[in-house]
């Protein structure tokens, strides 16, 4: 967003909400802020940070708008291979009618664990938009090299690494999911992909609660460090009792995590009753 | 460049000549391109592609001129460590009366032969610019992982590392000059600092010669590959006759390079007759 902005692009976000598990909200509100200027529409799928998978029928909704007002549509899917619902995963590049509309942002960070490894793809068919791409990449020169060498030998993982990691993905959503929605007050919705979710805490300000976990709280010398929510809603005064939560760590942790923070909620000076 | 312009900027470039050994031209030349929006001077010292090292003399002079019109100077000094003229070295830093204005870049690229490790620094005392900075840092997360943790150690060399690398540059250095300046009709002059040299050779266009080279010429299944210096002039029709040649591998291959240089020269259909 801050790169954005800074490059004169003017973003119109649009708000999903816990209460509808973050689904697409309906095409009228995409509507609404589609005038002359508008180029293209940016989603996250699965969504970073809510967890939520686009169905196929969201997806062609989509596709339909993007190809009425001929838009660009960006589709970050870095998290494609961490879905959990059996169903089959849409991808932008699925979409039929719109090929040349489509920019697909991927990288080899989520999928081997290799965060801060700054390596990724910009997949199109689109030939102006690879042809102006090529002239940032020559600006840039190379992307980090050590990062090239890895990420070329992560592609070459065998099948068995993918199957192992998805498993334990699995186990720890079902982890998270159950033990958070046993905690008084508590609700996440089940998240289908990526290894987030967003929950509803019974506190009066996110952005006080996650600091005060790090400064003020612990328990048997423990504590808990979340993402408050209210830094990924655009407009101010969303997501003051949401915070996100990353399953990224081993289930053992995890659980103990969650322990964590039902004592945290127990103790913090700004509960209130939901 | 690119990102500058990108950015918005307008760039205003000063050329200086191979005839004077790409010293800094007279401060003329930059007062007359100075107006109400000029906003900083950006130098590289020791240059990129010239070798050329900027005397005390005319250091102050660039200070003088940055104090006279309160200009930011960026001063790029990757090279900083590779300077062999035995002269103390006059960083943008050690000006006195422009603390504020003086915005230094660094990196571990060159000091540790860390090419395309992507990590770097940007130093100055003006907390303004600090503070916009925070911003962008924070914007773009973090510099690559793999790179930070290299870094890291690599600023732990020894001293022993330091100085066998000088030793070497310096070796390597008097080694090219002397055999480009035996090549009939070639001449560069001698590389203060960093580890290039741009050389005047008897040809047409550089930027055919240099392609040429890597296509068409091959001596015992051997070639050179140069960088044309017209791309590092920012007028057309510059820098023509002229190659940016880097010292950064072994003496006996530098040596044998610039044997084959010569081969070249003697086959090239383009060659002049200065």
């Amino acid at each position: 967003m801050a790169f954005a902005i800074s490059a004169g692009a003017v973003i119109r976000p649009i708000r999903s909400s816990i209460d509808e598990s973050f689904a697409l909200p309906p095409m009228e509100r995409f509507e609404e802020l589609i005038n002359e200027r508008t180029r293209g529409i940016l989603i996250c799928n699965p969504n970073n940070p809510t967890g939520y998978l686009y169905t196929r029928a969201e997806m062609n909704r989509i596709r339909d708008l993007v190809k009425k007002h001929n838009l660009y549509l960006f589709s970050d899917e870095v998290y494609r291979e961490f879905i959990y619902t059996g169903s089959p995963y849409i991808s932008a590049c699925h979409l039929e009618g719109i090929e040349d509309n489509v920019v697909l942002i991927d990288s080899v960070s989520k999928r081997y664990s290799e965060c801060g490894i700054r390596i990724g793809a910009l997949i199109t068919k689109n030939k102006a938009v690879r042809q102006a791409v090529m002239k940032f990449c020559q600006a840039r020169l190379s992307p980090p090299l050590l990062g090239q060498v890895i990420a070329e030998a992560s592609i070459d993982a065998p099948r068995s690494y993918t199957i192992n990691t998805y498993e334990q993905y699995i186990e720890r959503r079902n982890c998270l999911v159950d033990e958070l929605n046993k905690l008084p007050g508590v609700y996440s919705p089940i998240p289908m992909g990526a290894f987030y979710t967003v929950a509803r805490l019974p506190i009066d300000d996110s952005d006080k609660f996650c600091e005060w976990c790090l400064t003020d709280f612990n328990y048997e010398g423990e504590t808990i460090m979340m993402a408050p929510a209210s830094g990924f809603y655009s407009e101010e005064g969303y997501g003051k009792n949401e915070v996100r939560i990353a399953y990224a760590i081993d289930k053992a942790d995890l659980k103990r995590a969650i322990f964590l923070l039902g004592k945290a909620l127990e103790q913090y000076p700004g509960r209130v009753n939901p």
